[in-house]
């Protein structure tokens, strides 16, 4: 069973998993890289990986065979474990739980697609709900208070296996990057009244200077404050705090403009590594009128550093109005997303 | 000039730099590796720089030529530059300034070495004063409230030269990492009146089990909540806020528990990329009673990804326990830093 521990200074939690490693380099821990060769994620190979929890599938076709659409299955290399208390502790001065939680893979298409674009919108729309079912399901744990889920392309951006899959990330306490966004959006809130993201939306749609794409939905645009060059963000143009309270509209719009966007990235940037985060509410809130759910995008092009790791700055080469100008003029219409993998 | 650009959500700065590049390809500004070929850091080459700020070098010898054996210059690549005011403004809700600061590149040897344990103590205990010096000249700037030295080692930690070297970051504001050490640290002595460094030495070494090295003035541990796999920090026994008030004696302790660490990382991992981070007070400060100036080293043996990226949690799949007991236990006698590469 893995651990929780908190940083008795600054309140981060981190996940140690007990090693059974005798030596240094027995630590790398990943799952071996196959690309190309066998893969546990292809229709007919479903007594690979561990049994499903759902699966979209043709009516009549039984559960951990063919048949299927998106698949979600318990990770074999399990960040966190279902089973269990959470069995709080100290040990000194230092805090301490049992790794409980959930860790899931999404595969998002029963063929060996490498990309996010090579899915149809449908598929994708497929994707999304199954994002939204396992939330709403696994928020029903009362031990738990949130789902992350994200997507790792590219060994570059830290997968370890090439078929488009996403992951879900289930935990018993907020983390610390969600609590300052959950924080400092009440802050503004509490100041100015308005939502911080909705301002956001509204700046970016005035200027149009780190606009990506419009659609009557949802906007995507580079951040002002980027970060990563080429990170882009997708809000949903109306209020809303909780990804899970989406409605079947709100799915077939944000589908086809997450896989825009996606094309954008990979004709601009010749198939990039990148990663995909869905920022939403913790399970414990109601709606709230301060926070904003959205899906933040960032390709992996530079290679965060001492001055990073140290100071929580990071230093962007470029600018997210020369970024969005790229994205915004970029021609994807002749751009095949291909079966190769990604840079 | 580049930009320094404010998160509305989480206050997160980022420095932005005016990028001329015409096509994304062309986006990638760092310098170009240089293993093995011609390096502009090695003694004889010292116009293929900027001109040095300081240089400890031998008596009668001239700024800008041979003869020294630490020597600071400018970063030809800055980060932040130091001419002009901050300009601070708003654009909407946004919030920015100008990149004033420094970035400066502190060349620890005349010779191509690659690494901090090829020096001999003597030798990084100037490196460790040109550091001090460097921190208490830029602190009588004004405009500017922290200085950030780090180091990075191999392609995997963000190096883009071998030839073994420090740099320092010098912001007109405190950090975000900085700041949640600082009011963490604040919050803990506010509540317990004791400095929270100070009660994690105690407990480090009354167990011993996350201990790396004891020296009679310095402790070297894996933090109880290590982010990375073998993360070390090495912490002074006496407590004191700012790194720029070490003294002579000091400055010889550490320079070689320092080395003994890097030492015994090289030897359990086989010199892997690593970088390390001097943790000290901003410059606006007195001495603090809740803060204690300290060494944090991450060997890159792990990669970030999305959930971390979106968390703020991290998986460490080494136990610090671990770390600490195959550091404490690694034969350092026989092996031998070498003019190789770290991988």
């Amino acid at each position: 069973m893995p651990d929780l521990r908190k940083d008795p200074i600054v309140g981060r939690w981190v996940i140690v998993a007990k090693s059974r490693a005798r030596r240094p380099h027995d630590f790398d821990t990943s799952p071996a890289r196959r690309p190309g060769g066998f893969c546990p994620f292809c229709e007919g190979q479903e007594d690979k990986t561990p049994p499903e929890i759902i699966a979209y599938r043709r009516p009549g076709t039984p559960p951990n065979g063919p048949g299927w659409r998106v698949r979600v299955v318990p990770n074999k290399f399990p960040a966190l474990e279902i089973e269990g208390d959470l069995n709080k502790r100290g040990e000194g001065i230092y805090d301490m739980m049992r790794g409980v939680g959930a860790h899931e893979v999404i595969i998002e298409s029963p063929r060996h697609l490498i990309s996010t674009a090579e899915l149809s919108e449908p598929e994708l729309q497929e994707v999304l709900w199954a994002y939204r079912d396992r939330l709403t399901d696994l928020k029903r744990d009362r031990r738990l208070v949130y789902g992350m889920v994200f997507k790792n392309v590219g060994a570059a951006a830290g997968a370890s296996l090439e078929h488009t899959h996403s992951q879900l990330i289930v935990t018993p306490i907020v983390p610390i990057n969600v609590w300052e966004e959950m924080t400092g959006s009440l802050e503004f809130y509490n100041y100015r009244g308005r939502c911080v993201y909705c301002d956001m939306i509204q700046q970016e749609l005035a200027t149009e200077k780190r606009l990506v794409h419009d659609s009557p939905t949802f906007v995507a645009f580079c951040p002002f404050a980027s970060r990563f060059p080429f990170e882009t963000w997708i809000l949903p143009k109306v209020h809303g705090s909780h990804f899970e309270n989406i409605q079947p509209a709100g799915v077939e719009d944000l589908a086809s403009i997450l896989r825009t966007v996606i094309l954008k990235l990979e004709a601009a940037l010749d198939r990039p590594a990148y990663n995909y985060i869905l920022h939403t509410a913790p399970f414990d809130t109601q709606e709230l009128p301060h926070y904003h759910w959205h899906i933040e995008i960032m390709p992996s092009l530079t290679r965060p550093a001492g001055f990073e790791w140290g100071t929580g700055f990071y230093i962007n080469p470029v600018p997210p109005e020369e970024a969005a100008r790229f994205l915004r003029e970029v021609e994807t219409e002749t751009w095949e997303p291909e079966r190769v993998a990604v840079r």
